[in-house]
């Protein structure tokens, strides 16, 4: 039977209304790499929510959405500034520095969130031209540890950046969590903010390894056609890429998936509150935990998670859009019962 | 309604029995990024139809597949051979050079293929500290002129590169179209003619976006899985792309979608064959005709299709798994009717 | 005792009067990286040569130079368009590839010099996404083989590339013996002709390891500083190489150099001319020869020279500053009596 | 009159002996490219120091030392580890990251100076592909704070490191200075205490652009040759490259320009110890002082020195081969006039 996890909201499938649009798509032929009826359709929703300027391009993987947005605005000897524990440094297995040949610096983050000050000791003595030019500052919402920037800090930090003429990218990898966490458009918490290029996440919330790049100034994606192809990531059968975004993005789907995600990771969060500590608030879809090491293995033979850190035994459990109340109270109960034998051993 | 046109395979959609196998993998959770059971499935097929040796990698482009398989065996001093019509030289917008950072020699061809002779003249004197060196050869099965290479033909190239301490790769991009010309089976016309490397086409077989690659020996694909990361080509939700491969390569799907795709190519061919100067023999699923500049545009406004070389006015017109009699016969009406309407108004 | 060879006029020394200026510059101490008065003389001396808009910097390679100047104006998905022979192609083991991401495109050549005809195929069907969007042409002066663009051929060239919204790079390893022998002025072959960028050599005219990129529009250079720096050629001492630059443009030494090495060629050509076939116009300091393979090896027991072409037998002898017209005739009457020793031998 | 600064020990022109050596192997022809005879005896002169296994290679930067060094160990996807503060990730512009497209991971240190403790969290968790792959440790000695790994430090690092399976790398920019400050040889420091590779730095010890790397492993110097030709750092005329090494290591004179230096900043350290805030012990040729921030631009105007830490009011001061105890006397007086016209003023 099949089961759900906790390790990822990518580990779960596709959500049914997606997969619906990919066949209702599956009609006829249509031009390849994006000159298709539905790319123009998906484009003009991610118009209607960020704003009549935004200029999209969809990618296969979150880490090509990431780099061909920054690629589009960067030259080699140019820097990207970003949180020490950022998907982009961490997680991408060094693709920024291969495909963009950049540096990477990186500010030191106690809950994922950057700010003026952990970004300010990088742009000190920069001028010379020995050193690698600051020129991005890319942050994740919601962060890598699940919080939440809120409207205020982002326009402090895009402020910031643009008096120090860095242009300011954010990793929207579950971006429409954070929009349902703080109960915000989607343009309200970017757009709106000054952010210039969102690198904005399908497959966390309910697609096919679907993900797009947007460019709220249309100059910035002046080279990202050629910069896209050059990345590998410019798909024959877009039309079903495009497809998928329609589905999230002509109505309510993308909240509601993002919702359920995040009142399932509120409702593990009660569920366990007494019994394990839980190191970070939780207000997305993910449970930053502190359990006793040799609960984790026993728990994985059961439920796939992360062990996040091994050094201090902290755990990380995401929900996702198909995440059942019934999942996360028999999960809640296999950790108490884990816990529990444990101290019973004792 | 729905149209099909003749610009390419990869304009068709995805076959229905590919679509089915996407719905029916999508159940529950699966450890994202391949560790899911539909990989390892997937995987067994290709042992299956390639060898028990052969190792296998996804991707969502051809051209991550090409590349990839190349990165995985060249440093960035070595050269990469291939013809001057290959896809990998004319239509990857430098991605080789960009990911690799290698050069690529390129031999002449009149038909799409390369041979001993015409590789030799780039292996002269490259024993020098200041040349590129020469490390793979990379053909296309079919080639870009939808000509076919015959399996002595490989095996001829095979030993000539390894006599010369070359690899090959074979750009599979529409290899399953080479196997149905020449009724043969995948591992006849690649494991057992000595090719080490093969990029392995699903998009333009029926599948959507799904690619592989393909190494014969296992030494060679060492660092591919971190490549492929590095190269942004990790899909998420990996199991949706190794379910296509299933639904491809468990049966005949693969090759009865070739074969068709073949016979519509053939008979389109036969359709028009007396009224204009196709300028390549057809084999495949692709027809090479020199018709008058002046028709390719009316005709255009009707049928999407490629002008191949605008300076000879050579047109594309390729046929897919889903091109129907009716299509063919409908089309060559149209050609002929546009050739004469030019003939009448001269 | 010393002798002088024939193989390239980098295997040359130091000319007396650029080893006194390093000399001379040799006191106390300088800012590092350029920020020296020397470099601001040198600058000011190619300023006086080349044109008062002219932007330099100095390399310590010539594989550098033509780089540092192509990656100035270059995307990694643009093109660059050279000679098949041209030492950009077949002589930087990739170095181009490799640091620009770049493709390389050739048009086939047989005296080295590219053409509007030659370059025009290269330029076709270019507009669509798929393919490396040419930029930059690059020409050598003297090209690879000897031979000298007249400056109607590079106004002619550059008219073409700049109506074509393409840059004209020049490599300038030898341009003071072009230069010499059109008996013009540099600028009368550069910037007078239309040449946006320019590679100056200075190692084989005299110098010691000492190389120039030059602009002749400034804003190509906006960011030449910082690709220098990452190119790894930001000099240390840079004192010492742009006090070279000041022996070879502070008169006329540049050009007495090159004549003198141009004239030692043709020397040699007419000594040799009635015995060996000499397969290209002797202009400047290079004479192409066809002689018998098996007089190489014996006469390369004597003196060092390059087997240009193994298949056709065809070597290359280079004359420099420093060789005597004693140095020729001795070398000249060797070959006769290998020729001649060999004939009799049959 | 030429004046000594304090800027940076390659402020200083080229040692006496040095400019011999050059203008002595000034005569003839010699192969270019290494293939000279002066070459030879470098390589000799440096198997001596460094023990009969060391395959060298010369270079012009010690940037470019740096990165040969390490790309002929790396692939893409793997990751070099280093100080925060090495010159290999603040100093080089992203020159690493460009021309390998490697990460850097930087360890946090307060002296300069890595250890198993700093190193230890970036092996972490490591494991898995999204990851880039810990490859190498690049240590520098002496280190950019002027401070010295002593040979236990060294050893300890080199074991941990071989039991992690990483390469140790030394950025021996002023490896003669540690040497010279620890009384020991270069081997003592290098091979013999596990070290893997070594740039060896000749510009900033008295020769002009000049420097090596070593491989102590031959096995890992297997495609440097190619690497550093694709570097644009395969020198035309080595022999004078060559002869600087010669003169530098057939003798003393690399040990006495450093202990030279050495002295000097000891000399400058007890000359205004009483007055300025030495903020890192003196152990080699840099002095690191915290000085009143409205004292430095009045002090530049006579001496040139770097503000090395704007934000802390840090500079640094250097000393070189060729900094006399008249410069060292002459150059306290001013700094403390200036500190007391400060202190008046107030």
């Amino acid at each position: 039977m099949a089961q759900r996890h906790f390790i990822s909201d990518n580990a779960s499938g596709i959500h049914p209304q997606v997969l619906q649009a990919i066949a209702a798509a599956n009609t006829g032929h249509q031009p390849a790499y994006g000159q298709d009826d539905m790319t123009i359709r998906a484009e003009d929703l991610f118009r209607r929510h960020f704003g009549a300027d935004t200029i999209c391009f969809f990618t296969l993987t979150g880490t090509a959405a990431n780099i061909i947005a920054l690629q589009s605005v960067v030259h080699s000897f140019e820097a990207i500034i970003c949180a020490d524990c950022a998907h982009l440094h961490r997680d991408e297995c060094g693709a920024p520095e291969k495909f963009m040949g950049c540096k990477l610096l990186t500010a030191a983050t106690d809950n994922g969130k950057i700010t003026p000050a952990t970004i300010t000791p990088l742009l000190r003595d920069t001028h010379i031209i020995h050193r690698a030019q600051p020129k991005v500052v890319s942050l994740a919402q919601c962060t890598e540890w699940g919080t939440v920037y809120t409207p205020e800090e982002l326009k402090t930090l895009s402020d910031f950046c643009h008096e120090h003429r860095l242009l300011l990218h954010m990793d929207g990898a579950r971006l429409s969590n954070a929009a349902a966490a703080l109960e915000l458009s989607l343009k309200e918490i970017t757009t709106d903010c000054g952010v210039d290029m969102l690198s904005f996440g399908g497959s966390k919330n309910g697609l096919m390894n679907a993900e797009a790049v947007l460019f709220f100034d249309p100059e910035l994606a002046t080279h990202t056609a050629f910069y896209r192809k050059q990345a590998m990531q410019l798909a024959a059968k877009m039309r079903f890429i495009a497809a998928q975004f329609v589905a999230l993005l002509d109505g309510d789907l993308w909240r509601d998936n993002a919702a359920h995600a995040n009142q399932m990771a509120r409702l593990l969060a009660k569920e366990i509150g007494n019994d394990v500590e839980i190191v970070m608030p939780v207000t997305t879809n993910a449970i930053f935990a502190r359990i006793p090491a040799d609960c984790v293995e026993p728990l994985q033979q059961h439920y796939q998670f992360s062990l996040w850190n091994s050094h201090e035994s902290i755990v990380r459990w995401m929900t996702s859009f198909d995440t059942s109340e019934h999942d996360v109270r028999t999960f809640a109960e296999s950790i108490r019962e884990q816990m529990n034998s444990l101290t019973a051993s004792h």
